[in-house]
């Protein structure tokens, strides 16, 4: 068959954000006819499950973040940008950056992700930074490594307690791996390293609202992941709501009437509540999409918007269900697994639509879930046809390992991340100690 | 023979700085009945012939960077601290650091090292960042790939060629590894990533004053390294002195009457000169033993102050010269096995001392000199008691990264750059390009 003289123009995709969502739809289109744009505020993708790694300083940031430009080197159909959409006008389908530059599109996914939520006590965040970025993450090694050193300069007995007091708040996935290994560096890291304090006297605090930790898992390893967090040094507080937050510690209320009471502590970490890209708010607001209460856009079952065939939201930001065969729609929870599915899904829509296919609905494969505590301690449960498999402590840990480095990107990082958990598992030394950006007024973490 | 019922208290030795020469002193002493304490602004020893690699984003920083306490946890009778010292009271004896605190001491090691000089410019550091610390090597690799990541985005030719153009100023050793590493950066590792722009069309300069690269290095040498980094894309402009740099570029006026012109390059790298830290000004003044002109602290033949017997200054703060048997001193150069020496022979007359005996003169053990100038490139001038050894390219390119990491501190640094390199070296790739920090309205390097 002979070429058309002047081919149709090729459909532009515009991809919003390189999470995993972004980055998965991007490479479901590897071989389509389509000109993708990939555009993202940062230059990396970043391998978020191992973020907590850098945070404690087990692991360097280039060890868990790929350059985009890299990973789509061999994939010319996709033209990378930096840079941040504030708007998308819907109408005139493109996209807005902050720079000014707009972007076209004939189909648009967003996976713009998700940040902090404070809860409407915004001016915690100061005290208590949340982890999301690299830069959340080497502000919280920071301040972890830095109250060290204010508590070894440190003559007043309650001020060094009050620089030795580490305190994580929610006990979800992120809130127990931050609690355990924070615990870790105090207790297996740093001693011997001192000559005036000793670091394994530090109190690691675990505050959690609900009623057990990992809410998410079965009561049996929320149960088992308690047991190993205590194990390691964690104090965890159940049922305790955490009402105001200072550069001096927190205040936190225990449910049943008990009396209220003050921790006096100088770093603490916000682990407690994640709300969608503000990018979610004006979309919905654009297409008439609507959010849900946490911000995220209400999807149709095929991931794409009421109204707007054109224009599908993956990831964190989406309002998203699960529809499988003979079954109740049920909601997609917020973890990688779902929004590398969703990118897919995006994708094959895609493709679809420029068939002149009907789309199909989004289904969550459900694998199971996974969460690890700190060295030899995690839980695990396992989806599977015949049941769920539960396990937990060494075997878990095991598994979540080889499972984290196995999805890692690149097999570059894959080798460097597994040699430097081999030699920190051996040592229990972390290597990645190095702070930068420490003001001279100001040897001890911010806020004073 | 019984122990005395109170034992004398032991000497407190005081050591400002943890560069190669702090740290040499404090590993002398290691057995010397003395109690050390170690201060520092930062809170890792950082290696720093190798920063030009974190800076062009071939290394981690925790790739070169050891925790200071780290490298100590093993001898008991040093304290690490971290805090800046802003002054020296000599009569009292003792230094106060920025946060307040005064640490007294009996002996007195200074080795605050250097940092750069603009010589009366300083209005151009904001334009030119040089490369002395950990975040100077950020800022510099933030610049480097976001300049590409500007170019891409821009449709006007004259601004585009701008953001592609990388200056560095000065042809000392970290000039030239710099320029020839920047034009790598271009020529091999990103080059099929971009979709408007040919990253290898960049233009690398390298502008000296003088009339020829590497002026420390043998004539011979010098022309061999100019014409490699000629070989590596880079254009040398000798005999050119910089009169102006702004946010847009820098004014050159050459040597001989030829008119001057402008560059017009968004990314500029100082590499010009150095000058001693501020402290050693106030140390001069406080002790009457005067600077040079690079404010480097005139000391005694065994490297104490005039005056001063308890107090030795080391490393790039000190102006101080070698002295053999049967020679006339000479000037020792700002090298790290010259910081080195000095530090341990600062430990070893601190012991003399205290055994009362007479101190010894510092003499400097020149091996030679090395300098690299990117993959395969490099020039080695090496020192025997046969005559001095002189080559270049490949051979001096194996012999210079085989010194470098037998010299890294700390056996699992050396490893891991050791296989940084080696992945690097085959795949031309460079792994640490993350780059944080990207200030929302300002997806371009700063100045903007």
């Amino acid at each position: 068959m002979a070429e058309p003289a002047n081919p149709a123009p090729r459909a532009r995709v515009l991809i919003v954000g390189c999470g995993f969502g972004g980055l998965e739809a991007a490479r479901a289109l590897r071989d389509a006819p389509v000109d993708i744009t990939l555009v993202d505020r940062a230059n990396h993708h970043l391998f978020q499950p191992l973020l907590y790694q850098v945070a404690t300083a087990g692991l360097s940031a280039p060890a868990i973040a790929a350059p985009v430009r890299f990973l789509f080197r061999n994939q010319p159909n996709v033209t990378s940008l930096l840079g941040e959409v504030v708007a998308i006008d819907a109408g005139r389908r493109e996209a807005r950056l902050k720079d000014g530059i707009t972007l076209p599109y004939d189909h648009l996914v967003v996976a713009a992700g998700a940040t902090h939520s404070y809860f409407g006590n915004d001016d915690w965040a100061v005290h208590a930074p949340g982890l999301k970025t690299l830069d959340d993450a080497f502000e919280i090694r920071r301040r972890l490594l830095l109250a060290f050193e204010a508590a070894e300069k440190e003559d007043d007995p309650a001020r060094r307690g009050a620089w030795l007091t580490f305190v994580v708040i929610g006990a979800g996935p992120t809130g127990v791996e931050m609690a355990g290994t924070m615990s870790e560096v105090a207790r297996k890291t740093l001693p011997g390293e001192f000559r005036r304090i000793d670091p394994s006297s530090a109190r690691n605090v675990l505050v959690e609202g609900g009623p057990r930790v990992l809410q998410a898992m079965p009561e049996s390893l929320s149960a088992s992941a308690l047991r190993q967090l205590e194990a390691l040094g964690v104090e965890v507080k159940l049922n305790a709501s955490v009402v105001a937050i200072d550069g001096n510690g927190l205040e936190v209320h225990p449910a049943g009437g008990a009396a209220p009471y003050r921790i006096a502590a100088k770093c603490i970490v916000w682990a407690a509540g994640v709300a969608a890209s503000p990018l979610g708010r004006q979309l919905a607001q654009a297409t008439g999409a609507g959010t849900d209460r946490a911000g995220r856009v209400r999807v149709l079952p095929d991931l794409s918007l009421a109204g707007h065939p054109e224009i599908s939201v993956v990831g964190d930001l989406a309002a998203a269900q699960s529809h499988a065969p003979r079954r109740e729609p049920r909601p997609v929870p917020g973890v990688s697994p779902a929004a590398k599915q969703m990118g897919k899904t995006a994708a094959a829509n895609i493709l679809r639509r420029l068939r002149g296919e009907p789309t199909q609905a989004f289904r969550y494969r459900d694998y199971g879930n996974l969460a690890t505590i700190g060295r030899n301690s995690a839980v695990v449960d396992l989806a599977s046809p015949l049941g769920n498999f539960r396990f937990s402590g060494m075997p878990a840990w095991l598994f979540w390992l080889f499972a984290h480095i196995y999805f890692l990107i690149g097999f570059r990082n894959r080798f460097v991340v597994l040699f430097d958990w081999a030699s920190a598992y051996w040592s229990a030394q972390r290597y990645a100690r190095v702070v930068t950006d420490i003001a001279p007024e100001q040897q001890s973490p911010k806020p004073p």
